[in-house]
This record gives C-alpha cells, sequence and structure tokens, in this order.
C-alpha cells in the first residue's frame, strides 16, 4: 500500500534531486535488549573472555572501516571513526562490563546493554547536540560488539537497488558508510545544514533534506515513490506522472546548468557595469583544495582551523601547523588565504580540552575569548606557526567572535611578543600578518567604525550575525522560522560595517551562508560587499548572478530592501532583481 | 590558625555590608552513602513500611516549613517547598526505592541512597541552571527523608551567635531558612544576582556576594573574620584594624543615608534644569506592593507575570489572572501599571508546560515566540484577563522577546479578536490597551525607527540586550567579565531606540538592572530616556543621582560616551560626572 500523493517542505542541506523508491533504514545503532539470562559463578571468566574477544574484533572492523572510508572520501571524514575506536580502548566500557558480569551474574551481552543504556541516558539527557552525538556513537559501538559476540558478521546498511533512503536519523558513521552507487540520496527527520551528517552528504554529492515529520520514516514503504529537492526542501511523496516528469527535467536542466557553470570558471566575476566582486571559496580541511581551483575562486576566504584540533588526546604541535599553513599557501600561490585562528566553543565541535558545561554554549566562551583568556597557550603556538607559515604565501590571518576592541588589542600586542620570540629564535616569520576581525556579533558590527582603524580587513559572519541579532539558535527548529538573513535590522548591520570599512580603506567579506545564496547576492552586491566567501561547489551560481546584475539596480533594490519593515519584503526586492538578471538561476 | 588578610573580588548580589566570623555551612543537602547491609527477605516489608512512615514525616516538616516561610516572608518564597512535596508525592521515588529493596535486599536508606544518586546524575549532566537545581532539591529531599528514617530530626542551620556564612552553594530554600537575626550575610561561590538565592537575600535584606573562589569555605574557619561588601562585591578575610573601621563608618554612612533617601520619597526626580525622569517599581509579584508606594515611584513599570505560572499541574484560568492584574490596578489607582505578558524560555523558571530541550534557551522559543506559536490558547487566556482587568486602572501591556514587526501586528490582531470575543460576551473590557514593546533583542533596537509607530511605549530591556549584542550568557561566569552595559554598542543601540521613541513622540523606559546602577544613571538621562524603572529599593538612590544632575552636562557625558572605544571608558565619564553631581552615592 502506498501513501496518497503529498508534498512536504524540508529543509534543504545537499544541493541535487534524487526520483526513486524508498529504502526505510533503522540504523545499525538500535540495540534490542537480550535475555536476562543468568550465569554461574563457574560461567563468570568465559563471559569475560568472550566479551574481551568481541572487543578485539570490532576494533579490528572499524579500522578497516576507518581505511576503507578514507580511501573512498578522504581523512577528515575518516577521522569519525577514532571516536568510536577510542570508545573500544576505553578502560570504563570494559570496567562497567566486568563490574556487571561478577556482581549480577549476567551474561557478556546483558551486561553490555545495560552499561550502554546507563552511558547513553545520560548522553541523551544533556541538550548539547554534540554530547547527544556521543550518545549514538556509543549505541552504534555496542550494537557492533552485540554482533561480534553473537558471531554475527555486522550489517552494513545493504540495498538492494537503488534507493532513497529515509530514516528518522543518519549518523555521520552510517553516513559515510553509505553506497553511492545504490543511495539516491536522503531525507532523515533530525540534523541541520551544518551537522556532519550534511556535511557528508555534500562531499557525497547525495541530494539531502532533513526536517522531515517524525511519523514518515514509519509510514513510508519500499512501494512509496519519492522525489527529493535539494535545492528547495521539498519532498513529494508517490507524485503524479507530470510532477515527476517536471522533477526530472528540472533535475536535467539543474545538471546541465551546473555543467555549464564549471565551464565559465576563468570569467571575472563583475557585474554588468564592471564592478568586481571577488569570490573565493571556504575550505574545512586542506584535502578539498582542489575543488577550490576547480571552482575559479579568487583564494581562501575562510579557512576554519578547527579540524586540527579535533583529536581529544593531543594538540597539534606548532610544528603540524606550521606544515598545514605553509602546503596551503604554497598550494594556493599568490593567491590570498584567510585563516581564522581556532573558533571552538558553541556549534563547533568540542574536545575534551575546550570543554565546560555552559547552558548557553552559543553565548559562552568561544573563539578569541577562549584563546585570550583559558587557552593562550594553545593560541599562541597557533599564531607561532601562522606568523612562520606566513613566509610562504599570500597569508590573512582572522579572528573569530570579536566583541570589544580590546580583544583586538590584545592579539596585536601577543603578535609582537611572538614576533620578538620568534626573531629571538632566529626563525623565519612575516613581520606583517595582515589582520582581520569576523563581524559576527552585534557589537563588533555596531562598533566597526572603531574597529576599522585596527585592522586590515573584516569578513561579516552572517550565520552568527543573524543568530545574536535575532536572538535566536537556528538549530533550534522551534525558533528556526526567525532565521531570516534579509531581515533589514541584519541589511543595517552590514550597510554599517561596509561603511565604516570604506571610510577605513579596508576591505569587507562575507562568509556566512548568505553570500552563496543567490537570492541575497544582489542584495549584498548592493550593499557594497567587496567579496564573498562560499563553498566551492557555490561559486558557479552565483559569479552567474553577479555577470547578470548592473551595479545601479543592485544599489537600488539594497536601498528599497534596507527601509522594508521585513525579511520577506526585503528577500522579495532581491529576488525580483534576481529574477530580471538571472531567470535561469531563480527558476531552480 | 586564621588565613592571612586579603581582599578578593566577587560579585554584589544584594547590597549592605556584613562584618563578622565566618560560619562555614556544608548545607543539609549533602548525602553520606550508608552501610551496604543486605536484608532477607523478611525484612523486606519492614524497609518498605519504614520507608513510607519516613515519606509521610517527611511531607509533614515540609509543609510546617511552607508555613513558617510563608508566615516570614511572602508566599512566593514559600512556593519553593512545593516543589520538595511533590518530590515526596512523586511515585517514581517510591517505586525505584521499592523496586532496589526488593530486587536488591538493601535497606531503605541505601535504595534511597542509590535512587538518589541515579535522579541526581542525569540533572547534574544538564547543562540547564534550572534542572541542575533539581539535582539540589533531591539531594535536599533526599537527606530530609533519612533523617527521618534514622529519627534523626532534620538539622536545620543553626548558628550558635552572629556569623557570616560561607559555603560552596545555597539552595535557595536553604536560603529562606536563615534565620535573620543570626545570620549577618552570606557569600557563596555559585549563582548570580538573577538567581533565586540572590533574590531572596535582597528581600531579606541580607548583604550577599556570589563567585568566590572555590577552595574559600575549604580553607576558612570559624576564627576568620570577614567584611563582605554587598555594594562593590568585595570580601576581605581578616581585615586589619583600619580597615575594619573604614567599613564600619562605610556601613553606618550608607544606613545613614538609605534612611535619609527615604524621607525623601516624595521628591521630584527631576535633574537640576528640571528635567524629570520618572522612577518607576519593577514587581515580580504583588505582595510587595507595600515597598513600591514606600519607595515613591510613579508606577509600575515592569510587573512580571511569570510567578502566576509557577504551578506546574494547572495553569491560571482567566478569572485568577483577572482578579491578580484588577487588585494590582486598583491598588495603583491613577498610577500606571505596564504588566509584561508572560516571558518564560531562558532564564526564568520553566515549568514542564513549557519545556523543550534547547540547546541555548537563552535562543530559543522564549517571550512572545511561544506566546504567539506553541501556546496561543495561555496568550489568549492571559489578554483576555488583561483587557477585562484594564477597565480597573492605568494598564499598558508590554510584549517581551520581540525581534520583528509582524509578531507585533500579530499581536494587535489577535488583541482585536479578542476584544470581539469579549464583546459577545458582554463582558466589560478595555477598547484601547496601550501596548509597548520590550527593546531586548538588537534586531528589536535597530528598527525601533519601524516598531515605533506600531506601538505607544519602549521598554528597553538591557540584561539581554547586552546579552545578545554582547552574544554573551552572563550567567556564564567564564563570559561575565564581557558583561557591561556601559559598552558602546549598547550606549548606542538605546540612543537609536530613544531617537525612534521621539520621532514618533513616544515613551521609552529602560527595565534592566542597568536603569539602577548610580554610576551609569547619567549616561541614560544623558541619551534621552524618559523612565528608570528598578526594584523599589534602588528608587532612592537613583532619585538622588537624577537630582544632581544637570540636564546639559549629562548630555555631553552621553555624546563623549557614545564615541568612546570600550565600556571602561564610557563608564569613567559617567562615573566622574556621578562624583560631581552626587559625590554621597558616588562614595558609597
Amino acid at each position: 500500500m502506498t501513501l496518497p500523493a503529498q508534498t512536504i517542505q524540508a529543509i534543504a542541506v545537499s544541493p541535487g534531486i534524487a526520483i526513486g523508491r524508498v529504502a526505510r533504514v533503522r540504523g545499525s545503532n538500535h540495540l534490542q535488549e537480550p535475555n536476562p539470562h543468568k550465569i554461574t559463578d563457574d560461567e563468570i571468566n568465559g563471559e569475560l573472555t568472550r566479551f574481551i574477544a568481541a572487543l578485539v574484533e570490532t576494533r579490528k572492523q572499524l579500522v578497516e572501516l576507518q581505511d576503507q572510508v578514507r580511501d573512498r572520501l578522504n581523512s577528515r571524514d575518516a577521522d569519525i571513526f577514532e571516536a568510536h575506536i577510542m570508545l573500544v580502548d576505553d578502560r570504563t566500557l570494559l570496567n562497567e562490563v566486568e563490574k556487571r558480569i561478577k556482581g549480577e551474574h549476567v551474561t557478556a551481552e546483558y551486561a553490555l546493554f545495560e552499561a550502554t543504556e546507563r552511558f547513553t541516558a545520560v548522553f541523551n539527557g544533556m541538550q548539547d547536540e554534540y554530547l547527544k552525538e556521543r550518545a549514538a556513537d556509543i549505541r552504534d559501538v555496542a550494537a557492533r560488539i552485540t554482533a561480534n559476540l553473537n558471531d554475527d558478521p555486522h550489517h552494513d546498511m545493504e540495498l538492494d537497488d537503488r534507493r532513497i533512503i529515509i530514516a528518522t536519523t543518519l549518523a555521520p558513521s552510517e553516513t559515510a558508510q553509505l553506497d553511492r552507487s545504490k543511495v539516491l540520496g536522503f531525507a532523515v527527520e533530525t540534523g541541520s545544514a551544518t551537522s556532519h551528517t550534511a556535511i557528508l552528504a555534500r562531499a557525497m554529492k547525495l541530494p539531502a533534506v532533513v526536517g522531515i515529520p517524525p511519523e514518515l520514516p514509519e509510514t513510508l514503504t519500499a512501494d512509496d515513490k519519492l522525489i527529493i529537492d535539494g535545492y528547495t526542501g521539498k519532498v513529494i511523496i508517490n507524485p503524479d506522472g507530470r510532477t515527476e516528469e517536471a522533477y526530472r527535467l528540472k533535475a536535467q536542466a539543474a545538471g546541465e546548468l551546473l555543467n555549464e557553470l564549471e565551464r565559465e570558471n576563468s570569467l571575472r566575476p563583475e557585474t554588468t557595469d564592471g564592478f568586481m566582486v571577488q569570490l573565493a571559496a571556504n575550505l574545512d580541511s586542506p584535502e578539498t583544495i582542489g575543488e577550490v581551483k576547480k571552482s575559479g575562486a579568487c583564494g581562501i576566504g575562510l579557512f576554519r582551523t578547527e579540524y586540527l584540533f579535533m583529536n581529544t588526546s593531543q594538540l597539534p604541535t606548532e610544528e603540524e601547523q606550521f606544515e598545514v599553513y605553509k602546503d596551503l599557501l604554497v598550494k594556493s600561490g599568490e593567491q590570498p588565504v584567510i585563516i581564522r585562528t581556532l573558533d571552538v566553543g558553541g556549534d563547533k565541535f568540542n574536545t575534551n580540552i575546550f570543554r565546560a558545561t555552559e547552558q548557553n554554549p552559543f553565548l559562552g566562551l568561544r573563539g578569541i575569548r577562549l584563546c585570550l583568556h583559558e587557552r593562550r597557550d594553545i593560541f599562541s603556538t597557533q599564531l607561532r606557526a601562522l606568523l612562520r607559515a606566513g613566509v610562504y604565501g599570500n597569508l590573512r590571518v582572522m579572528l573569530p567572535m570579536v566583541s570589544s576592541i580590546r580583544e583586538v588589542n590584545e592579539v596585536k600586542q601577543l603578535v609582537g611578543e611572538l614576533q620578538e620570540q620568534l626573531r629571538r629564535e632566529k626563525l623565519e616569520f612575516v613581520s606583517h600578518l595582515p589582520l582581520g576581525v569576523m563581524i559576527e556579533t552585534p557589537a563588533a558590527a555596531i562598533l566597526a567604525d572603531r574597529l576599522a582603524p585596527l585592522v586590515d580587513f573584516f569578513s561579516i559572519g552572517t550565520n552568527d550575525l543573524v543568530q545574536y541579532t535575532m536572538a535566536i539558535d537556528r538549530g533550534n527548529e522551534r525558533v528556526a522560522y526567525l532565521y531570516r538573513p534579509s531581515h533589514p535590522a541584519i541589511l543595517e548591520l552590514i550597510r554599517r560595517t561596509v561603511e565604516a570599512a570604506r571610510h577605513n580603506n579596508i576591505w569587507v567579506s562575507i562568509c556566512g551562508q548568505m553570500a552563496s545564496e543567490p537570492s541575497l547576492v544582489p542584495l549584498l552586491v548592493g550593499l557594497g560587499v567587496h567579496e564573498l566567501s562560499m563553498a566551492p561547489s557555490s561559486i558557479g551560481m552565483v559569479r552567474r548572478v553577479i555577470r547578470g546584475l548592473a551595479m545601479h539596480e543592485a544599489e537600488e533594490a539594497a536601498r528599497q530592501a534596507l527601509a522594508c519593515s521585513n525579511a520577506s519584503d526585503a528577500l522579495a526586492i532581491s529576488e525580483a532583481l534576481l529574477r530580471k538578471s538571472a531567470p535561469e538561476i531563480a527558476n531552480i
């Protein structure tokens, strides 16, 4: 039995269109309660031995999986399994299971089940999304150990033909293991555009949406046909023939357009009247530098350094960081590379090193605050590595979460001290380190006129700027409807920032998600932003938009949008101009 | 052995100066692990009976305590014990203990200990401060039950002479039970100015500071002498004779000044050149209306309605709310009363009714968002009660957490619909309900020019405005240093708001903590704010400050402060003017 035709609005997290039948997936990390069979004193040692053997086997499997993922994707994605291996290696799990086998006379399976329940209950009870994900990791590993206890080979997700996966949740580890030759795309309930699962989907070029209704994974069957629109977030259940045909055409048109855009990668991103808007690439890890080259980006607008700090057992040394930064600069040649100093806390991954219990992590010790206060040691090591690597290319350094002038002055003083250190140590370093600040707190935007004389550039982080200005956490689905980058208050803060930058002859980039949304690009161009930085995959589309715009029209649109009283009206003005200047993009 | 003389900077949360020796308090909620004595099958029923008897006795004691607190303080403070009684009544606790007594053959004490550990581990692991406090409540109740199991009367905190309490933490329930004839004041590690413990301290007129170093409660002994300065947050350990004498003089001077200020309560709060700044009172519950009258406030600038919703088992009916609002309006006569509609979520208490798991509750479904979306039923009931009560006095209604024009328009439409309902039901109601918005998100401040034409007044909630503008949670001690209301970005947002209000002929009040800080009042007056609303106890001091100011000097100070590049410089300008115009206040 199939469901009646209907359309559901979910959230697009990975572009592309998938059309196909459903594969419902329960995920591998659903543990079943074993029979509470009691064992005798004589059996205790046997159970312990069995458990340890299962641990050893599990570890072996995980290392193999890690290798596979490293081959198929890249080493960053493979790091996900490092966390799983660490769980297996952790004495706490073994101790807890041993205690139960001995104390309660239960089987290894039951002891593991109880221990897992206890651990996951604690993590599940937490509000922090990162810690919540640990519960899924623990369940995932426990399911694998249980399978090994029963000599039951771990079932990876296997599909008999090409299907669209529907699930309540897909762990990043499950996503990384999806067979791209079988999976057309996926639609899940939980997650967001910035979740690891979504990042992996984009890396794997799988169309994906999140935020589907909770009951959907239960009600859909293998006979239901779906369309997933990874551009608009629409999920169409059992479409009629005309709808399906329209989407096939759309998928084809979008596919052809994407090919065209790839061929345009050497064209200048300038308006019809000759105003240039630089297009740069955001980069999470150096592995994807190839994509940057292919996109025709003018350089790296945002290189995040958090991934270097993902290993919780030790911090990256100055040498390790130096090599990474140097490599990136060398590969980029004369192109500018903006490296952002460590931005942990809040939504970013948290390691044990930085983690504190914060009621509102987005309003906590993040970015430059952490670096200047609690972990000046880490910050100094990073700045030394940057100062040394700067010799090898066109390096610019950017500070996250600035909210006061004092923070910038403190950084400048520290840089001076480190340069003096390096001089004494007779190491090569750059004597002038171009320094910029992220404009992502309302305070920084409002004080842009006082920050501008102190720095070489601004980069507006619109994701956070919107969140703080509207007082919302966009990861919170109950208030995500207020996440509107076209809100006139946001446009006004961008306008203020650009104005302050112009008066002080420095340039302004935008590195939030807003920069890659074609419908908002006309406003950003009209507001006078000098550079847009985005995922390499978005550059072609934004280049096309810019090349269709006339600056005087974009400026007029921005003026009108600034005077609007709500985000929808402002967006409509920008969309109207987009439809006029780049209709082929507006139609996607 | 006493510690060497030293001064520690903590955070002042309740004004006044206390000088005296130390009483270290461990709090009553520290459970000790009992002997894991095993019982036989025959003893199971006896243990269960003993446990139930202890529950009954505990409940009796808690009801008595609640009555005492109601007599000594007021019924709102007594509500704290309602939560404790609910814990005793909760079947979960009994079931959990029964399961352990029967299944593990342990004593009632041990079963209770284990159950408590399990519950508190879950709550303690949570990031949310409110939920964390539940762990303390559970431990508190469990300690009481344990004492009753052992026929050991529950030890309330007893002091042999007048002392200053030093503790890691004081639960609100412990604070409420402090004997004011014995306790001079307290200094604790955890908490903030807005915590229940601090609110109770101010209600009880106990000088108090929070944020002392964690080791202090361990290192101080009963022989150490302390000075607690509840004005500045200083804690002085074993002061020399001169310091102690100076503080005695300060305490005396402050005491005399407070008496003087009380006598001035009928003087007009106007500058030396005749500009009037209205002083209104913030009110948490109607019981303290007497204090408002005594302070000479011009009315109620902020009546919070959250306390009406504290009972988690049922919501207040329209009639119940109507009676409360009507009573308040009748008692206030012609004086204006600003009632804020329900503002739950975030730092405010959370009942089961509203609670959702949010990673960043301060950026979540709060205030008007919750009222318009998830709980329009609750909001409609409240608005109906307000519309009906408005007939009995000078009512104004204020909306919390507004971040868009749409929200205001939706409320106005809803008010219209409810008026139509009331008309059909032939009930009396006000046909014009003066409506204002809280300016507490940066978005609202930036769009003040577009909000002003829609409403009758603005009230700037500086506590939240500072938090969102600086992107900090001031309850988070790791970033509390960034909570600076004199930050030029905050002053600029206030300036914008006042300007927009003036152009639209509406008035602006400030109801955050900033309004009651004498050192900031010169800036607020200079920025042209029409009204300051604060705790009744602060009105006398602020009146004195205003009466010492000349408007042209205040305006010049505000101009200079707006141009500063940091909060300290701006504050110094305001303080300098305060020292000139009201030195007796500046010296406190």
